[in-house]
């Protein structure tokens, strides 16, 4: 299994190493330190050894981070995680309420004039160690790079991952290495800039056509690139990882070990007229000064080109998600079949893995399948182990999000199912969540719209009856690649124009605490309009080409709540479903599949 | 009439102009000078003498520059107007593309290093000099406040507007003066600042509860305000404008003649730690410069406040707009009943003011009304004069966009008319923009959300066609004040979280150049979103109250494209105008009313 259902933390592990983590704090003469998520990377998803936050307090979320003073430990975790952290967390620790409590005021709060915070600067970002400064240097407030003291007391901390890398074909990614670092050291020049560093691994990735398997259900590996605007790249990575690419870098690529990364960076800024473009939001602290007055805060210069898949890449994805579609559809006739009260949640993950894996691209799954039943849909982020692993039950609704790395793309679906027979409540919301996906699946719009302008589409159904849900609409999503990609979103927070080639997901919701949780999810990839005879030829206006294919539950749908239009989309939807996906599933699920798309 | 329909000015006017004031430029060994369309109160509409790109370039647009330099003069203009300004100003000047060309480019483009451009710095904002002089003094041009030069030249320039200020009373205002201004003081203070220098006139007459008639369509007297932290006001402002205010403008206000303003706000900053909050979008670059160090930009306290209308407020307005709809009702209910190719342009806008003036409480109309047939309705911003008039023909639609202000509101209708039969295609779009305007009409939304978060819901039903239009969905408008008000906006400039109180206009459009025109308009106001079963309780959500009641044309709706919702809407917002005007008209308007808004 590419997942684990192991309970991975327990709250008693975290008094001890609380305590040891103080003793150094003492020694160091310091007031306290910042114990983040991240690595130094500033990614979802950490190796084993960056798992700090886990192994020191015991949460496990995907975002948050502690803040260990000498006689206080806070523990700051956003809405999706505050019933977890209280179950995950001895009492030793602080929960936190944040974004609404921000650590400067916290700090503020809790510290003297005087204190000073003990921080590793390779595992914060330059934009963030900015904005605390720029907050606390006023009260005093002092923030220390540190050696990493969690590393210091952590005995049987894991080593750093050293996967092989792969070389991404050409047939997938569609554009050369080569071709890629041209274009982009052009742009450098005409920014007037002599390099970029570059520090997220999945835009190195891209960048040189590579793959990875350091972290888990990202294909990515760890490392640090220099562009030159002279096309030439330094490669910072372990020579062992890079033995199976030999030769296929290209010859402007040159590979160092990553302990020399600091002193090149260095080295750019020894020309005092000399630019370097970053992004400031995922650069560590410790490389930004290096730079110094070089530094330009001019973004990843991979972010957009990467966003925009080329049609090898928008290809490759279509082609997973039919394969996948298949996986998937196994799944649901398999599960329509079981009798209630006869599977849980993790003989579901279970099922859907093994279908997934018949298919001979699959590399891993694209995140930990989320399946969750009954109450267990309301928790967003749930993630079933041992300990929570429920079983399907007559009346439930199965939330069930998933995904798969394959060669030639990434998928991300989520299908809400009806277990037995579903409450008339659970039917009405359901039909609203898949209302507002079909709104958003329909929808055209005039090029130049970010995410946010548009975001409104797809919560209007839920709106109207006074309901709506604790998460964007959709995220980015790579080619094979991270499942969460930046910076296109279908979300408040998504401010960068939409443009032809960017996958999204589009995820509408519903949680009602304690009864049940709904999410439909398909990807979606941005594209010209077609063509209309109505259409203002000035304009020119981008729509969605759906790339995920699986029937949605026909039983938990109100057909009265759908106006016309919605009903054709649906049952052209489902029309294509069984076009594309019946001719590739065993007969079983072929017939079952035939009853789940019929015309509503 | 409150408006006119002359030709306000020649293109042969401009060349004598502009040679005029190139002698003056030589004179001052100026390169050039600016000529904006602003006053010092950066409003849209301007006093006669104020007029001063009009005077000097025929162009009457309400927003736009010129800038003068020895052998080109640039009148920038925005997409509404490139057609008029083509036909207003002689071939001395040159049509620039605005805001695609900036300023600072242009003058990049035009002047040598060491240009110096004069300009009169009572007319330009802080923000705007701010970020011409960051543009372009690496450029080494240079930036000279000079006296106004359109005014040395322009010799029977209309006096400064001396016009009575009279009182708003309690009943209408809701809250007293002195509640308003001890509020904001104690927000001053809370926020460490010793005063606020405001310069915005309706901010102004909303915190002294006063109105005036300085200019044209907007019941506001000139004049500049300070508020200082402990409540006290200077109100700089000639004092016979005030004659018949003394006495009701409390205790605490103090009237100084407006040319000692200047040397006030000096010594607001002679206390080397006293802070002065302003709004740098509208403060002249002048009293920018008086404050120097002491400036915060902390915007203008009075916007917010007077954004979200008290209940007194909301309830003014809405009454106002009953009558207001009396008179429309009337004049459609007169139009209907003339024979196409009978009536013209001019005609309905005096019909209409005609109607309007039987209310003892209309004061002005709220601007120069919108009455556009046929191609001239797809004009946006078209103003009809003798010159355009053209006469109502069968097949035209008629946009008719106006308003008035009333003691108690103002109001904002458009409504468009058929005349005679209207062709299939505008019934098409007629009724697509009614969607859009139906959809944010019943939208309910989560508090906290701001007009662009939710605009896309009135453009929808045109971007599913291909089409959309050039202009905002929505602006604020005051009470008895401003019918342009901000920082409330639908649009994506809006980004100020929608509050309970606030009116904000709701007007999709059409618009087939050469063709037909489409707008429709209601006000609305936002308040607390009634319960619903359905809804999640904690969640805040608001929703709209409808403030304009006049039926719309059922004979351009096409019936079946509407989803029962939407024609639900429809038939419950036309009996409510029928309840709520029917008693009001006339018999022979009552009859017509009764089938216009008979259900469909």
């Amino acid at each position: 299994m590419y997942q684990s259902f192991d309970v991975a933390t327990r709250p008693e592990q975290g008094p001890p190493r609380l305590q040891a983590l103080r003793e150094r704090l003492q020694r160091e003469e310091l007031d306290g330190f910042l114990v983040p998520r991240a690595d130094a990377h500033q990614g979802e998803y950490v190796a084993a050894g960056d798992e700090r936050l886990a192994w020191l307090t015991g949460f496990t979320g995907s975002a948050g981070f502690c803040a260990v003073l000498r006689d206080i430990a806070g523990v700051f975790v956003d809405g999706r995680y505050r019933t977890q952290v209280k179950q995950q967390v001895s009492d030793v620790f602080t929960p936190v309420h944040w974004p609404e409590v921000q650590l400067a005021d916290w700090l503020k709060a809790q510290l003297p004039t005087g204190g000073r915070v003990g921080f590793d600067p390779w595992l914060h970002s330059a934009s963030q160690m900015q904005s605390l400064t720029k907050a606390l240097t006023a009260h005093g407030i002092e923030f220390v790079q540190s050696d990493n003291l969690v590393d210091r007391i952590w005995q049987d901390q894991p080593a750093p991952p050293m996967q092989p890398v792969m070389a991404q074909p050409l047939e997938y990614a569609g554009l050369s290495s080569a071709e890629k670092t041209a274009s982009l050291a052009e742009g450098l020049r005409n920014a007037g800039h002599n390099a970029a560093v570059i520090t997220l691994p999945d835009s190195i990735m891209w960048l040189l056509n590579i793959r990875g398997s350091d972290i888990a259900h990202n294909p990515v590996a760890h490392g640090f690139a220099i562009l030159h605007s002279d096309a030439r790249v330094d490669l910072f990575m372990a020579a062992e990882k890079l033995a199976d690419v030999t030769g296929q870098l290209g010859s402007d690529v040159t590979v160092h070990p990553p302990e020399t990364f600091l002193a090149v960076v260095a080295a750019l800024s020894e020309d005092e007229a000399a630019t370097v473009a970053v992004d400031l939001a995922s650069l560590p602290q410790i490389v930004a000064d290096q730079l110094g007055d070089s530094l330009v805060a001019a973004g990843d210069p991979c972010a957009l080109p990467k966003a925009r898949k080329c049609a090898a890449e928008i290809e490759g994805s279509a082609a997973a998600h039919l394969r996948d579609g298949v996986a998937v559809v196994e799944t649901l006739a398999w599960l329509d079949a079981q009798t209630p009260g006869s599977v849980s949640e993790i003989d579901v993950v279970k099922h859907l893995e093994t279908e997934r894996r018949k298919d001979p691209n699959l590399r891993d799954i694209s995140f930990e399948t989320i399946s969750g039943t009954g109450p267990n849909g309301a928790i967003i982020h749930y993630r079933v182990s041992e300990d929570s692993n429920s079983v399907l039950e007559d009346g439930h609704l199965l939330v069930l999000d998933s995904g798969g790395q394959y060669l030639d793309g990434t998928t991300d679906i989520t299908r809400t199912l009806a277990i037995g027979t579903p409450p008339p409540a659970a039917q009405q919301a359901y039909t609203r969540v898949l209302q507002g996906m079909i709104a958003m699946s329909r929808l055209r719009w005039p090029k130049g719209l970010a995410g946010r302008d548009i975001e409104a589409v797809g919560r209007m159904p839920l709106w109207l009856v006074g309901q709506d849900f604790n998460h964007g609409l959709g995220h980015g999503v790579g080619a094979f690649l991270s499942v969460h990609e930046g910076p296109q979103r279908l979300s408040r927070a998504g401010t960068v124009p939409l443009d032809p080639g960017m996958i999204l997901s589009n995820e509408p919701g519903y949680y009602r605490e304690g009864a049940f949780g709904i999410r439909i999810e398909n990807l979606l990839v941005v594209e010209p309009a077609s063509a209309l005879d109505t259409a203002d030829p000035e304009r020119d206006m981008l729509s969605w080409r759906t790339l995920t294919y699986a029937p949605l539950d026909r039983r938990l749908i109100v057909a009265d709540m759908l106006t016309k239009a919605e009903r054709d989309w649906l049952n052209a939807y489902h029309a294509a479903v069984l076009a594309k996906i019946g001719p590739n599933v065993t007969d079983a699920a072929l017939r079952w599949l035939d009853a789940a798309t019929a015309p509503l």
